[in-house]
């Protein structure tokens, strides 16, 4: 652990408020080195997904040629939302730094808390309904890559 | 609600997998109409953030020219994982369509159920351990947001 990523990610958030963003930076280090930083640019992109992390793991998977970030370390300004935490999953990068919690990011007018409660609602009471629509070929979709050879697993 | 597009994302997702993406595809429409489509490319782009649900909200979203998607409905052919699920809840659609449930791409040896189940799991004891730094300095960003006016939210 290198408690001065942490920091650089902090002052790289309070940056980004200047530059109308949202208050969340992160880095990817990778041997010391950081290869790569996010800022929250939603508003600024008009981009939901834009936040800190998700850019910094695709400029990290961008910079290193692959779609995952082995023996990397992700540090964040902020605990990963929802979204960002299963990217990070997705990503496999060795660890996750972060300094605020998402009860602070909640406190400061976001929805991380919200979203993390909702996950644990059924589909139909969520307040984005969530509707399964039964159609008799949603199966083919896995049946073909579970059948193609030579595929390339993520 | 609308099978046809439920099933045009089915075909959709069918046909990726032909051209070595994952088996995943989803639609926005908006009154009606499709405004955007996605499909996994998490391999061909090397962003394992590029899926289907992902893609298809960044792309109606820039045919928007909003950081929303209000009044939008999503169609996917699969449940969507925790990453895409936090995605759509930062997109607040009006309503999220799926046809194959999350159980189903695990089955196919894809993580959603697994991602699902960390969430729960304490910090420390994730497969991806997440570590708090404590830094003196880590509600700067959210006092910078807070105190700034005529700022975006989102």
């Amino acid at each position: 652990m290198n408690n001065s990523f942490v920091r650089q990610a902090i002052e790289l958030a309070v940056n980004n408020v200047g530059r109308d963003g949202g208050p969340f930076a992160a880095l990817v280090v990778k041997d010391g080195i950081v290869i790569a930083t996010g800022v929250n640019q939603v508003t600024r992109t008009n981009d939901p997904t834009a936040h800190a992390e998700m850019v910094a793991i695709r400029e990290a998977c961008r910079v290193l040629g692959e779609f995952q970030l082995a023996g990397c370390d992700v540090y964040t300004s902020c605990e990963p939302c929802p979204m960002c935490l299963g990217a990070l999953y997705w990503a496999r990068p060795a660890r996750v730094f972060f300094a605020a919690m998402h009860d602070d990011a909640t406190a400061a007018g976001f929805d991380d808390s919200f979203i993390y409660r909702q996950m644990a609602v059924p589909h139909s009471q969520r307040t984005i309904p969530m509707i399964h629509v039964v159609d008799e070929q949603a199966a083919r979709p896995f049946e073909a890559w579970v059948s193609r050879p030579g595929k390339t697993q993520y």
